[in-house]
């Protein structure tokens, strides 16, 4: 029997005794506390880790955490949409996203020239700026070779950054492989067509991708999920994992639920039922928005895995 | 002042009755009326209609109603994920799903070959008739050329159905393009790849579909969308409208709220701001499960464009 | 083994229809015909119904289906909140809610003295009304006897309007007992506050009223709940139903979720841990706003019940 | 222009730094630090802090940690129902509750005599431990007056107790009045009812107690509230402070959202239509299980009045 504990306020309390002291809370903390420990098993347990976000996320400030966490070998295989690809490169190259309102005046905004995302707002220039980065990219790919498999492009791309908070740039010098489903779906889709109108045997090779995702991690592998938010993303990263076998540790966090029959809302459960999480598996799912909920779980983890002296944070 | 008015039921009633009394009741059944309004608007001015789903509502019994309203031209270009495909070939091939429930046991499911999408089953068995029927089509694709873009394909596929309550079928014979931003993600993906191992050259060309989704229609059509469900279907589908000048008149259906900053979440005035919806437009936004909201709007609305003539719905 | 069915529109076709044919589609509108069958089932069985609601409800022109539904005997017991009441009585009083928007500009509505509850407006006027109205209610109460328990109070107030479509009318007129266990909690209750301030032997005596709500029904009596929304309306109901030996039916009908502990959320499974519904009961649990789902499920049962020759629908 | 800053980890990092950081990262982490300002703005101005919650959230571990912040001198006035007196009650006298899982089997809890809130577990033998305690309560109560106002009445039974970590220990000594709108909607209901039957001329006023809430601050207080989760208690406090002139400052906390026109949902700015808080008031809403929310944004706060000697923390 375990037994709920009364929470208490220590000055100067850290994150790592908070998040504890909430595994003894209810509901959601409780929560919380179960996807630390599954992120510090798969870690244990030396398991490959997908590890899926959208792009939303790579807009607000989760994405130097995620650069720090690739760095931290915390990830192995990353699968996400378009949007932060694009992003991450403006910002690579010196591009801020400002703080706004949910209720902003939205008439307004566009007459600006500035696009929102919830709280947050990206400018037109920021847009103008990837154009101009992406079109050299793009070309320096052609010249390369005409064929690109998407994670092969990604990685190409990734090294032609300079910023240590980006992910594309720790996950080109990490050797993890990102993968896009959907690549067409942003601006860098409009710039692609582009760039083959001009060059019509300029090809990006989605098929050639599956044979990359499935080959990253083998059946044999441990494998384990961070899947924040729904959609593609972690569809794509589930699915490569069914047929290598199925995944042994789950974390998902998210705000959907099942009701509707969503991807997004999918439960571990039934994941189950299709074999991409294994029966006797470890998982945790926590509902809430991830830019609170995915910072407290991988802190407390973290802190735990230093302990250890399973990760180097040097 | 438009007021409160009491709703009654009478013996008999229709939907159309229904739904019009909803629009003085309150919260989302007004909602509903205006969705129902602008989608007779849309159909009534001409505009172009970017109908979007998801792949769970083709699972459901939604798939007919879909095919339905392709007959009666209710839909000019679509976007949806691979999993809308695959299960609209199935079904096209004999396939039955099997109502069951939310709360299942998924271990015993997955021993018994079942796989769960919410309180709906689909067994193993249909994904293996995919298979033998998935092969055949991409041997005939590649005898006919080498690189396909999505949409291209689809048609085709859709040619070669013989169901007229396919998607697929109804789409082909009506000239609507179907879009698939993630092409890979799913069964379909593993056997492009598999094709793709044997035959090097067979390539499916993404960007090339970017090409065709923004000449399905032009900066001069007045558009509307339709969006059920959000991910990527919704988004590719105002992405390519925002660069063709933007939408005239937007239904949006969701569970999604934007308190996270997703796109399935994303609201018709957030999209103002970035020019994909003018400012100028007419919006509706309906919360709750599409297989009860949609069919409600969608029959008001076709009952309306039915009694003006403006379907035909012989 | 039940199968999905594709769902198609027909001209002119009926809400009985319409939900009949969403019992083979999938998600929510599998949920929705369960509650029908269910409420049939509880009407069928004879049991007691316990009728739940919140006061946005009456805000919205369900409350005039609320009505009809009393007159038509499909509720024997009701548990809800004080602006239910209220709200009832200016209505019975000729005042009109608007129908506004959920984007209204609040602080210029504050200015024009009009209320907001999501995208309907009541005005201070209205409020107004109400005072005027209940003092002398109070008033007529008050020389009766000193000591009220709530639902005799409300009965009296009840036979005091004059209106087929007020919930309270209809509620005194069919013997169908009204229980408001947080009745201060609105206009109503300053209007008492201010009525014992001069009057200092009035008394509102909500012990008595758990005397009554426990002697609505008896251990012996099926009994069936259909609630819509949370919070103390379902609540109360749930738990002298609990006293009472369980309930044999339960509907809910919210849009809550059970992640975060509250009661408005807890699934009709939770319900059954503590004896308040029993273990082999008939359950149906239906999320969405109640402005669309609770119409099409009545209405559904209406029309069998109707067919079935149990209810008089002269 | 505020812009969106790169979230990192640092070694041992404190529950303060964390939130700060993620003033700048996005959604959801950005009102979260909003609702921490809001907080410490409010107890700088020396408004009268009104402090809501729903009874799950005493079931939890927040319990201890609501009695600290009443010690810490961060409420003035609470409402809440009338499940967080009796576990209050239940915690105090010794009983434990006891981490369970959402999943359970109900009907097997059912029948060891646990009932289940979410992932906790009450067993019947708290409810008996509560029986025998109250029972005495009544008794004692009932000889020093025969009429309660509710307030008065928790005052009383806060006095009785000798724990902490007790909310109604705390508020009791430190002069904060409990409210209680729906004091009959629970165990304590019950047995209110049992012991009028014995006790016919006892009473429970909760008429008197609205003057109470109305006299617990004046027009010329500055006021805030602090409303975790809704309901009753949150709608009782902003209605009693609407009375009182409107708030000055006002976080919610919910996982509500207001498309069904719910109270629970109600935003801040429709409470502004309503002059329930004022026209320029300080507000801040965050979205998610207040498990985690509420210890992050008001650890947050605390520090920083501990910083500046605004709370004793000794």
């Amino acid at each position: 029997m375990v037994y709920v504990k009364d929470l208490k306020w220590t000055k100067g309390m850290s994150v790592d005794d908070l998040v504890k002291g909430m595994s003894s809370v209810g509901f959601q903390s409780i929560e919380l506390e179960k996807a630390s420990q599954t992120i510090i098993k798969m870690k244990e347990s030396g398991a490959k880790i997908f590890f899926t976000f959208t792009s939303n996320m790579v807009t607000s400030g989760l994405r130097g955490f995620f650069s720090q966490l690739i760095k931290l070998k915390m990830a192995d295989v990353i699968v996400t949409t378009v949007g932060s690809i694009e992003e991450d490169i403006m910002r690579a190259y010196g591009e801020q996203f400002i703080i706004g309102e949910f209720n902003a005046d939205d008439i307004e905004l566009h007459e600006k020239g500035t696009n929102r995302i919830g709280n947050l707002l990206i400018t037109n220039k920021s847009y103008e700026k990837f154009e101009n980065v992406i079109r050299g990219m793009l070309q320096k790919l052609y010249e390369k070779q005409k064929r690109w498999a998407v994670s092969d492009m990604l990685k190409e791309i990734g090294l032609m950054l300079e910023d240590n908070d980006s992910i594309l740039y720790q996950a080109a010098r990490n050797n993890v492989p990102i993968f896009c489903p959907a690549i067409t779906d942003g601006a860098l889709g409009f710039h692609l067509f582009m760039f083959q109108q001009k060059n019509p045997d300029f090809i990006v090779d989605v098929v050639k991708d599956f044979s990359n995702i499935l080959s990253s991690t083998s059946i044999d592998d441990r494998k384990g999920i961070i899947a924040l938010g729904g959609g593609v993303s972690k569809h794509h990263a589930i699915l490569s994992c069914l047929i290598n076998g199925g995944l042994d540790y789950a974390v998902y966090m998210t705000t959907s639920r099942e009701f509707s029959g969503s991807m997004s809302g999918a439960t571990t459960r039934e994941a189950k039922s299709w074999g991409k999480i294994k029966d006797n598996s470890d998982v945790a799912t926590v509902i809430g928005d991830v830019t609170i909920t995915f910072p407290l779980a991988m802190v407390r983890a973290l802190e735990e895995l230093s302990r250890k002296g399973i990760i180097n944070d040097k």
